[in-house]
C-alpha cells in the first residue's frame, strides 16, 4: 500500500540545503545588543564601505530618466562593453563583450554557470572549506558537490594534483575561488593554469570565482582570463565597489555555452536589475578606482592588525591571507568545538564571528572565520576582549 | 569502453530549456526598423507605463542615504509589512508579514517555491498554453512540467476536474496563473477554491501566480488568499506598478515551507535588490493606486479596441480576456502555422506578435499572442495594417 501522501512534503533538495549559520550569529548579536550589550561584528561578509557617489548618481539618474523597463537578458550593451573594457584596461586581456553576461549578483552568475554545466547526478569538485552556497547550488540542480579537503599545505586551495586525485567518471568540473571565502588565500597563477589544463584534459570545465579579485594586498590583481578562454569566470560589483545590495555581477562565458546560458538567463531572471546596471557603467572610472585603492589600503591595514593580533592570542593562522577580508583561524587552542568557541566569544566577550561549519565539514570544528569589515578601532577592541577572555 | 569525455558538454537540462521566441521576434522587428521599416510591437510583455515618481524617489533617496547593503534574505521588515498591509487594505485579508518573502521579481518567487515543492522526477500540473518559464523552472530542478491542454471551454484554465484527470502518484502540485499569460483569462474564485481543495485532497500543493491580479477589467481584483492559507502565491511589482526593470516581487508562503524557503533564499539570492525594496514600500499609497486605476482604464480601452478589431478581421477570440494585457487569438483562418502567420504579419504588415509556440504545444500552431502594451493609436494602425493584409 502506498504511503498516505503529505500535502506539506518538501522536495528532498529543500530539506538538504543548509542555512547560513552566520545569520544565527547575527541574530544572537542583535538580541544581545537589545539587552544593552556591546557586540563587535567580525562576522559580516560585505564591505562596510558604501557605493561610490558616481555609481549611485548614475543609477538614480537612469531611473529618473525612465529606464525602468526590462533590459536584454544578458545585460545592457553599455555595461557589457564597460566590463569588456575593464579586462582590457586593467589586465590587457581581450574579453569580447558578447562573452560577458551581466547577472543578478555573483549568485546569479554561479546559478547560471552551474545550471549549464552540472547535470543531475554529476559531480563538481570544490574546496572544503569554501563558500557554502556553491554546495547548495549543485544540490539544487540534483548534482553532487564533492568537497575536497584542503588545508594550509595548499593554501586551502585546490591543486592540479588534488583535482586528479578526486576526479571520477561522474565529475564534470572544478570550481575555485581566488581569493577564497573563508580563507582569503589565492591560487597562484601558474597553479591555476595547471588546474585548468588538468580539468580540460579530464574532459571537464573549470569555473573560477574572482569576486574578491580586486581585493588583494601583496600581489597585483590578476585574472585567469589572461591565460585561458575556455573557462567560466564569476565576478561581481559587490565587494570591489561596495554594491552588495544592488545585486549586480557578471559571468564570462566560454563560446560553446553562450547559447545555453542565454536561454537559462531569459527563463530564470528575465534580466538583471536595470538601475543597478546603469550604476555599474559608472564604476569603471579613474575616480572610482582611486576610491577602491583607498579602501584596499584600509583593508590591508586591518588585515595586518587582525592577523597579528589573532596570532598573539594563540589562534593559528598558518597562511597569511592575501585577499578578500577574511581570516580563517584555527581556534583549537581554546576548545575542540569551534561553534562553542564562537558562542563564548559572542556571549562572554561581545565578539561575533562565524563558526567553521558554515563553510564545510573538513576541520570545521577547529576553525573560525573573522571578517575585517569593521574599523581598526573596533578590531583593536575585539582583539583586547578576546585576549582578556582567552589569554 | 567509455565515450571520450567532452569538455564542452552541456548539462542535459541546459540543452532542454527553450529560448523565448518573442526575443527573436523583437530582434527581427529591430532589424526591419534599421532598414527603415515601421514596426508596431504587439509582442511586448511589460507595461509601456513607467514607474510612479514616488516609487523612483523613494528608491533613489534610499541609495543616496547609503542603504546599499544586503538586506535580510526575506526582504526588509518595512516592505514585508507594507505587503501585509496591501492584503489587509485591499482585500480585508490577514496575511501575516512573516509569511511574506520579498523576491527578485516574480521569477525569484517562482524559482523559490518550485525548489521547495517539486523534487527530481516529480510532476507539476500547469496549463498548456501558459507562461513558458514555468516549464523551464521545473526542468531546471529535474522535475517534469505536465502541461494540461486547455481551451476556451475552460477559459484556458485548469479546473478541479482537469486536475483529478491528470494527477498521478508522481504529481506534487498544480500551478495556476490568474489572469493568465498568454490568454488574459481568470479562474473564477469558486473554481479556484475547488482546485485548491482537490489538490490538497490528492496530497499536493497549489501555487497561484497573481502577478496580473490588479490588472482585471470586468470584475474586482481578488486573491486566492481570501479563502486559502495553505497555498503559495506569487506576485510582483512589475506589472501593477510599471516596475519590470527593478526586479521586485514576492512570495506568500505557507507556514510549513517557510524555513525551507528562507534557506533557499539565503543561498540562491542572498537578498532582493535593496533600492528596489525601498521603492516598493512607497508603491502602496492612495496616490499610486490612483495612478494604477488610470492605467487600468487605459488598458481596458485598449483591450476592447483590440479584441473588437481582431474579431472583425477574422481572428478567433472565443473568450473575452478579462485581465493582464494579452489577447490569445486563433489565427487558423489565415494559415495552418501560427509562426508563418506571425512572420507574414511582421514582414508584410509591420506588426510584431508572438507565435503560440512560445507558450506550449497544444493548439500553438493555431494561435498568436497580441499584447496591448502600446497606445490606442498604434493598436488602431496595427489593426488597419492587419486588415489590409488578411482581410
Amino acid at each position: 500500500m502506498a504511503a498516505c501522501p503529505d500535502p506539506h512534503r518538501l522536495a528532498a533538495r529543500a530539506e538538504a540545503i543548509a542555512p547560513f549559520r552566520v545569520v544565527e550569529v547575527m541574530e544572537q548579536a542583535w538580541r544581545l545588543e537589545q539587552q544593552g550589550r556591546s557586540v563587535i561584528r567580525l562576522c559580516v561578509g560585505e564591505p562596510d564601505f558604501g557605493t561610490p557617489a558616481a555609481v549611485v548618481d548614475a543609477a538614480n539618474r537612469s531611473a529618473l530618466d525612465g529606464r525602468v523597463h526590462y533590459t536584454g537578458s544578458l545585460g545592457t550593451p553599455a555595461l557589457r562593453a564597460a566590463i569588456s573594457g575593464y579586462y582590457a584596461d586593467r589586465f590587457g586581456v581581450d574579453v569580447p563583450r558578447h562573452r560577458i553576461v551581466v547577472t543578478t549578483g555573483a549568485s546569479g552568475a554561479l546559478l547560471l554557470a552551474l545550471a549549464a554545466v552540472v547535470g543531475a547526478g554529476e559531480r563538481l569538485l570544490l574546496t572544503d572549506p569554501g563558500y557554502p552556497c556553491n554546495r547548495s547550488f549543485v544540490r539544487l540542480y540534483e548534482g553532487q558537490a564533492a568537497g575536497v579537503p584542503v588545508g594550509p599545505e595548499t593554501d586551502y586551495q585546490l591543486t592540479a594534483g588534488l583535482v586528479r586525485e578526486h576526479w571520477d567518471e561522474r565529475t564534470r568540473g572544478a570550481l575555485l575561488a581566488t581569493p577564497s571565502n573563508p580563507t582569503g588565500t589565492l591560487v597562484p597563477p601558474a597553479e591555476l593554469q595547471a588546474i585548468v589544463s588538468t580539468v580540460a584534459g579530464l574532459g571537464g570545465t573549470t569555473l573560477v570565482d574572482e569576486i574578491y579579485g580586486e581585493l588583494v594586498y601583496d600581489v597585483p590583481p590578476s585574472t585567469v582570463l589572461a591565460d585561458a578562454t575556455d573557462v567560466f569566470v564569476v565576478n561581481s560589483f559587490s565587494k570591489t565597489f561596495g554594491m552588495t545590495g544592488w545585486r549586480l555581477g557578471w559571468l564570462v562565458c566560454p563560446e560553446w555555452a553562450l547559447d545555453a546560458v542565454e536561454r537559462l538567463a531569459q527563463n530564470m531572471y528575465i534580466c538583471p536589475p536595470a538601475p543597478a546596471q546603469a550604476g555599474g557603467v559608472a564604476a569603471f572610472t579613474p575616480e572610482v578606482w582611486d576610491e577602491v585603492a583607498d579602501r584596499l589600503h584600509t583593508f590591508q591595514q586591518r588585515r595586518d592588525l587582525l592577523v597579528h593580533g589573532l596570532r598573539d592570542i594563540g589562534f593559528g593562522v598558518p597562511v597569511l591571507p592575501q585577499g578578500a577580508f577574511y581570516v580563517y583561524a584555527d581556534c583549537s587552542a581554546f576548545g575542540d568545538d569551534s561553534s562553542d568557541v564562537a558562542r563564548r566569544l559572542l556571549h562572554e566577550a561581545g565578539v561575533a564571528v562565524t563558526p567553521g561549519n558554515d563553510f564545510g565539514t573538513f576541520g570545521a570544528e577547529r576553525h573560525l572565520r573573522f571578517s575585517y569589515t569593521t574599523s581598526t578601532a573596533e578590531i583593536t577592541e575585539a582583539l583586547e576582549r578576546m585576549a582578556a577572555l582567552l589569554g
